[in-house]
C-alpha cells in the first residue's frame, strides 16, 4: 500500500485490500461498495461535519433498532432500496408480483381455520377476504400456507399497541388453502398510515418534506412445497396515497377493489350483516420451483 | 409517483421525492446517495439474503456503538471513507498534513504543564517529545492548545483498560505552547496495535483476510486563535505496518524518527537516564485562518 494516497488514488488502494477475500462474491461486493461510497463522498465533497452527522445518524438508527422497531429496514425502505432488491430478485414472470415484507411481520402468529374471524376482537368495519392460490399452469395449490397481517382502522398493527391489546396477536394469522386452493377469513378494514416518524428516519422525511404515509394494504406471505415463496400486499383502489407511498411498494398489478356493502346485505360466508362491511377477492399465482 | 416502477425507473422516482427538501445541500446529498446506493445494488445484483445480512450487520454495529467503542467510525475507517473525507477537506497547503482523529480521543483529558510526565504511571520505555508550533509564515504560535494521546507499550489506550488503570486518564493530556511556540512532555513509547476485531468490523477484516494492524503513532490535535485547527498523527519510521495501515491513515509527511537512546544518556529535559529511552521532535505548521 502506498503512503502517498491522494483523493484520487485511495479508492483503488482500499479495493486492493479485498483482493484476498475468502470468496469472489465477498470481494465483488466490497470492491463495488467502496467504489460507490467513495464516489458519493467525492461527488458531494462531504464535509467533516456532514460525515459526523452521518455517523451520529447511523448510531441513533442502531440504538433504536429492535425486533419490533426495525429502523434500518425502514431506512432501506424510504431510500427505495428494499423495493429495488425485490425487483432485482423477482423479475417478470407469470406469478403474482411480490413486494416488501415490511417491518410488521412476526413469526409467532396464531393458526386460523378458513372463514375464521382473525380481528382479535379489535373494533372496526368488518372485512371479508376470499382468496385462491393457483400455480403458473392455473392449477389450484392445496395446503399452501398463507400468512396475512394488516393494520386496524386507525392504521396501527397489533405489535405497535401491545398494551392496548394485552399482548394478543390480532389482525394476523396463518391459514392453509383447501383442496381447491381457496382460503378465506374475516377481519376488519385496515387504513393508510404513516411509517414511524419519531426516529432518525423521520428526520430524513421531514428534511425532504416527504409524506410518511403508506396507502391502505393487506399483507400476504405464501409458502407451498414445490413452489417459490411469495411475499406481497394488496392495496385499496382509490386510496389517496397510492401514488405517493413513502416506501415505494405499490405496484399497479396489486391494486384491488375493496368492495363496500351496506348494512342488510349478506356476507360471503352467509352472515346477514347489520352494519356496513367490505369484501375483497383475489387470485394469487405461485411460480413452480 | 408512478406505480409502474421498474428496476430502471425507481432511482429517478426516489430522487424526485427529495425535490422539496428544506435546502439544496440536503437535496444534493440524498439524490447522490440514492444514485450510488441503488447503482451499487443493481451492479452486484444484491440478493434478498445479502440485503438481510447487511441490515443485520448494521444493527449489530449500532448495538455495539458507545462513546468508548465507536464501531461506525471504525467501519468508515476500514472502508477508507474517513481518510477520504479528510483528504477532501484538507487539501494541499503549507500546513502540516492532517489525518484521522481516530476513536480514542476523549474530551475529559487532564491539563499538563510542559515537560510533565503524562504517562499516568503506566509502565513502559520512557519517551520524550519536544514539539514546536509555527504558523505558515514561520512565526511561533504561542498559547496554542495541544491535545496528545497515544497507546501504551502493548498497544492499548487508557480508555480500553479502564479497570486496570482505575479509571485514570493516562497517556493523554492537554498542553499549551509557550511564547516560542514550543511544547514538550514525557510519556512512554507506544506500539502498533490491531483495531478492535471482536465486533462486526472484525468480520469484514477476516472475510477480506486483511490485517487489523495500525502502525505505532502519537495523536495530536491543535487549536489556536486565528489558525485553522489541525488533527494529525506522527508515525514511527521503520514500523512494520507503515505500508499496510488497516485504516489507511499514514502519510509520508507524517513519518517521524523515534530516536533510540541507551541507558546512561541524558534526556532532553536534563534527566540522567538509567534505562533506555526514545526521543521525538517535530515542527507542526498551522494554517492562518
Amino acid at each position: 500500500m502506498s503512503i502517498d494516497l491522494t483523493e484520487e488514488t485511495i479508492t483503488a488502494e482500499v479495493q486492493k485490500t479485498f483482493d484476498g477475500a475468502v470468496d469472489e462474491r465477498t470481494r465483488e461486493i466490497f470492491v463495488k461498495l467502496v467504489q460507490h461510497l467513495q464516489d458519493f463522498t467525492r461527488e458531494v465533497r462531504l464535509t467533516g461535519e456532514e460525515w459526523f452527522t452521518a455517523v451520529d445518524f447511523l448510531e441513533r438508527v442502531g440504538r433504536l433498532s429492535s425486533p419490533t422497531r426495525q429502523e434500518f429496514v425502514l431506512l432501506s425502505d424510504i431510500l427505495g432500496l428494499s423495493v429495488l432488491v425485490d425487483q432485482i430478485n423477482h423479475g417478470e414472470g407469470s406469478a403474482t408480483d411480490s413486494t416488501l415484507l415490511g417491518p410488521f411481520y412476526v413469526e409467532g402468529r396464531p393458526h386460523a381455520e378458513n372463514g375464521a374471524d382473525i380481528s382479535g376482537g379489535v373494533p372496526g368495519m368488518p372485512l371479508f377476504f376470499t382468496g385462491r392460490v393457483l400455480d403458473s399452469a392455473g392449477e389450484p395449490v392445496a395446503g399452501a400456507h398463507v400468512d396475512t397481517w394488516h393494520s386496524d382502522g386507525e392504521g396501527f398493527y397489533n405489535v405497535q399497541q401491545a398494551d392496548k391489546l394485552h399482548g394478543e396477536l390480532a389482525m394476523r394469522a396463518l391459514l392453509s388453502t383447501g383442496g381447491d386452493g381457496r382460503f378465506s377469513f374475516r377481519s376488519i378494514v385496515p387504513r393508510y398510515y404513516p411509517v414511524p416518524t419519531d426516529g432518525p428516519c423521520g428526520e430524513i422525511l421531514r428534511a425532504a418534506r416527504r409524506s410518511p404515509m403508506r396507502p391502505e394494504h393487506i399483507h400476504f406471505r405464501f409458502h407451498a412445497p414445490g413452489h417459490e415463496p411469495l411475499v406481497t400486499m394488496l392495496f385499496r383502489r382509490g386510496d389517496p396515497y397510492l401514488e405517493r407511498d413513502a416506501v415505494f411498494g405499490v405496484k399497479r398489478s396489486l391494486v384491488a377493489d375493496f368492495v363496500p356493502h351496506e348494512a342488510g346485505e349478506t356476507a360471503p360466508d352467509g352472515t346477514p350483516m347489520t352494519e356496513p362491511f367490505q369484501t375483497v377477492s383475489w387470485v394469487f399465482t405461485l411460480e413452480r420451483g
